[in-house]
């Protein structure tokens, strides 16, 4: 039986989406560390040249997390647009079937597919080129080989990520760069959600032993089982 | 002539506030000094014992910034409640004429109030022992000084702070504590939003210099001219 734990975690991971964009784009944790080395009596840490006040969020994966993220955008003011390879029925924001043009037209990417074969190296260089100088890439998804070069190139202003191709080894040279965010895969990492989602793993195999089929199968579970001809 | 920069810096200020509460429930400036200083790869970092999926956000002072949180807290599915010393007209939330009593039923207070003689010491020992062992504290607001000795003897669970009695000196105490987030006075320190207040300044003078009065006056300025009788 494989079953997953969908929707118990989808507000923990948008709340943690949305974390990871602000702390990006007005530095929240950079100030922190400021603030903790005692240099703010010396001199103010400076306004950040971003806000989220002039943005527009192109969100890279419009299921249940990418609309929990929305949600919150809107209340924000922030505009919104997406990219999935179909259009979303009874989704009002703006669809873009190619994710390079939406990359042009927005400033600040939010990408929340999940990994696979599909979506490999989806946040490429052309990608990353056409978000342009201003670009905020926010990635709670995968990682992409070309950000290093693009942020050390200034093609893109930085980025805030919350997971790694190698992770928990992050490259030396993110390390190194101290306008972006690193998070450590901190999605859905709270007791409380943690907690749920294993109560569900649970609540699907005694479903399953009491011949009841699993709660929340994957679509490749075999359930109802297929009767032998 | 004496103005302020009303409605300019809300939004930004707002989402501040709402940057400050998820660092803090969540730990991510921790967990990103986590990532840089090189400890992931030996072991994960801690789930958080708090989380916003499971708490009640009490607001203190609904004024324009306090209504521009409550709607980014909806979206985030948050139940609200707020103190102020009046209800406020169209506002749909539960309104304590008591802030202790707010204290006491919710696990997460939201300052906004601004300083001055009538809010001075408003966070006191007996409001932050009312919001309990599990209490957040998000102070845009002011200092506390009651709020160290909250701290150090766990009668709160954490705090974030954005604005300190003694700024740009914060007190060792705070700096030396890991589980609560400092930021340096970030509310509205964006480039935009403070070249938008910088605009709204030279407006004011603008218009009145061309007899037009100012734009933005706060209540004392003597707009329009009383006539000599």
């Amino acid at each position: 039986m494989a079953t997953n734990t969908p929707d118990v975690l989808n507000e923990e991971v948008a709340d943690t989406a949305l974390g990871l964009l602000l702390s990006t784009v007005r530095e929240f944790p950079q100030a922190e560390r400021y603030v903790r080395a005692g240099k703010w009596a010396a001199k103010g840490y400076p306004l950040t040249k971003a806000t989220l006040r002039d943005r527009t969020v192109g969100i890279v994966g419009m299921g249940r997390i990418g609309k929990a993220i929305a949600r919150r955008l809107e209340a924000f003011g922030v505009p919104i647009v997406y990219h999935s390879r179909h259009a979303q029925p009874g989704v009002a924001y703006r669809h873009y079937p190619r994710l390079v043009d939406m990359a042009r037209d927005v400033d600040t990417l939010m990408v929340i597919v999940p990994g696979g074969a599909a979506t490999q190296n989806m946040i490429n260089a052309e990608v990353l080129d056409a978000l342009g100088p201003k670009g905020i890439l926010i990635n709670m998804a995968r990682g992409s080989p070309a950000l290093i070069r693009a942020l050390k190139e200034k093609k893109i202003y930085s980025a805030g990520l919350d997971v790694y191709v190698t992770e928990p080894e992050v490259p030396k040279e993110l390390l190194e760069m101290d306008n972006i965010v690193l998070f450590p895969h901190l999605g859905s990492a709270s007791e409380w959600t943690r907690t749920k989602m294993d109560q569900l793993v649970v609540d699907n195999l005694a479903s399953w032993a009491a011949g009841k089929g699993p709660l929340t199968p994957v679509p490749e579970t075999p359930w109802p089982p297929k009767r032998r001809s």
